[in-house]
């Protein structure tokens, strides 16, 4: 069940690879690399392998439990507006038991927040042992946003990239596997997902004037986020560059790195930590 | 969708509030109590209404971030082990998208912990503005395996009720809705779980030899509970007493107290707080 279902020609954690030389201008948001299937295949290859994640991810859970084991995944998702990060955490992380999950949002700064060091509430907010961990948007931001809109100086901004490679280096050292998603929709897609939100009540909600203001700085983020995939593109936490035109492919995709990830984990069940017959004989005489 | 099957005779609310006289000797784990379907009916209608309460909850969410709407909902899950707590927490709210719940599993106190006032690690993990907060076991522990392990003199636990209540209408003041089940399994089946979770090796991590010394003591468990329901069941934040050898039907009576609740806070859409018509015609020309 484990194995890559055969619509995957390629496996999303090679064919999705950020290289060094790859431009961000050159993505093809609307693609589907290393799928031979389409639309019609997600709903069902979606949930089976859902279930596949649902059990590897309570293996992991075990573990970090009982087994003594410090292990977590690390699911961070970087993206423009409307990319589909919210549908990621719904639709992927959602097939896993909320007891293993730890979600944090990263939002604008609170005071609290920017009296401290930028990773700090990075820190605040990583998985315990045996815990999926999922970052909607990052420390990422801090060369993002905050390069775009000039929101630091630029030596300091220029100076996070290695320290964010340190810091991510130390996380992977004290046994946390970090998938990195940086998730691309198409200027055009963006318009089409801005107005459908516009179109319905129930989706006004997901709007935000804003959101265009950071849509004018298109080519600035581009660059900001090239910068990002040439300087933290590690071999300890490299990137994974996901088109998001497609929902269906995303979502897919993201779902298959997720399961790599915890695959490369080799997780089995914890073995009893007691022993099993003469447990079995105190349930009896309970 | 959002009104009741037809499959419950009564609603769980009434049929499962806690009333006063009732007694916990009386409880009977395994009945159903105001449905008229069987386990064969659990299936498909758990499926249906995990789609209403989404939902529901994504409408929370969405007014608790964008609509000033400060309200919350906090489940609050009490019971013996092997009560399935856990199973409630995967199937029932695991069907809402992981951004709104905040889960919180609260165990034998870390050192930090003991050192601050009991409802201390309580308050850190109340849920924000738009979330579900889940308590996996809560602030009732302080008057539960504390008053039965005798872990503080009679007179602090004894204090505690009236504190309890006094911080849970704190709580409701503040927009909070609690909803409070109490999970019953029967002495019968609660060996079974624990028999079952030594067969399987991928059910060892569930297995605590510690569960059986709790076991020992579970008149004095029914005792302290007899208290809790006694003392704590309030007008703004009763007592919900579920029978729970039959899972299926535990959890589909938690889904509809959960419905419920969210169902009273008589949710809508969030109005936009932007001018509709201004800003489609600011993305048709972005």
């Amino acid at each position: 069940m484990a194995e890559l279902p055969d619509l995957w020609t390629h496996h999303p954690s090679s064919v999705l690879a950020f290289r060094p030389g790859n431009r961000v201008t050159d993505i093809d948001a609307g693609a589907t690399p290393g799928f031979r299937g389409d639309k019609a295949d997600a709903p069902a290859l979606q949930a089976e392998r859902n279930a596949v994640f649902a059990d590897l991810q309570e293996m992991l859970y075990a573990n970090g439990k009982t087994a003594g084991d410090h292990r977590s995944v690390l699911l961070v998702l970087q993206g423009m507006d409307t990319a589909g990060k919210g549908g990621i955490v719904g639709h992927v992380v959602g097939a896993a038991n909320p007891m293993g999950v730890r979600y944090t949002s990263f939002g604008v700064p609170t005071a609290e927040e920017r009296a401290h060091h930028y990773l700090w509430r990075i820190r605040n907010a990583l998985p315990p042992a045996g815990h999926i961990g999922v970052f909607d948007r990052s420390h990422y931001e801090d060369v993002l946003v905050v390069r775009v809109r000039n929101l630091v100086a630029p030596e300091v901004w220029g100076a996070r990239y290695d320290e964010i490679n340190a810091f991510e280096k130390e996380l992977v050292d004290a046994g946390t596997t970090i998938v990195k998603v940086a998730m691309f929709v198409s200027p055009e897609e963006q318009k089409q997902r801005l107005a459908a939100r516009l179109e319905r009540p129930d989706k006004y909600w997901k709007y935000n004037p804003g959101d265009l203001d950071e849509r004018k700085l298109w080519p600035q983020y581009q660059e900001a986020y090239q910068a990002v995939l040439d300087k933290t593109n590690t071999d300890y936490a490299p990137w994974h560059v996901v088109p998001c035109d497609r929902k269906w492919y995303s979502r897919l995709a993201v779902t298959e790195l997720l399961i790599e990830a915890l695959r490369a984990m080799d997780l089995s069940w914890p073995p009893a930590d007691f022993d099993v017959e003469a447990e079995r004989a105190r349930v009896e005489q309970a």
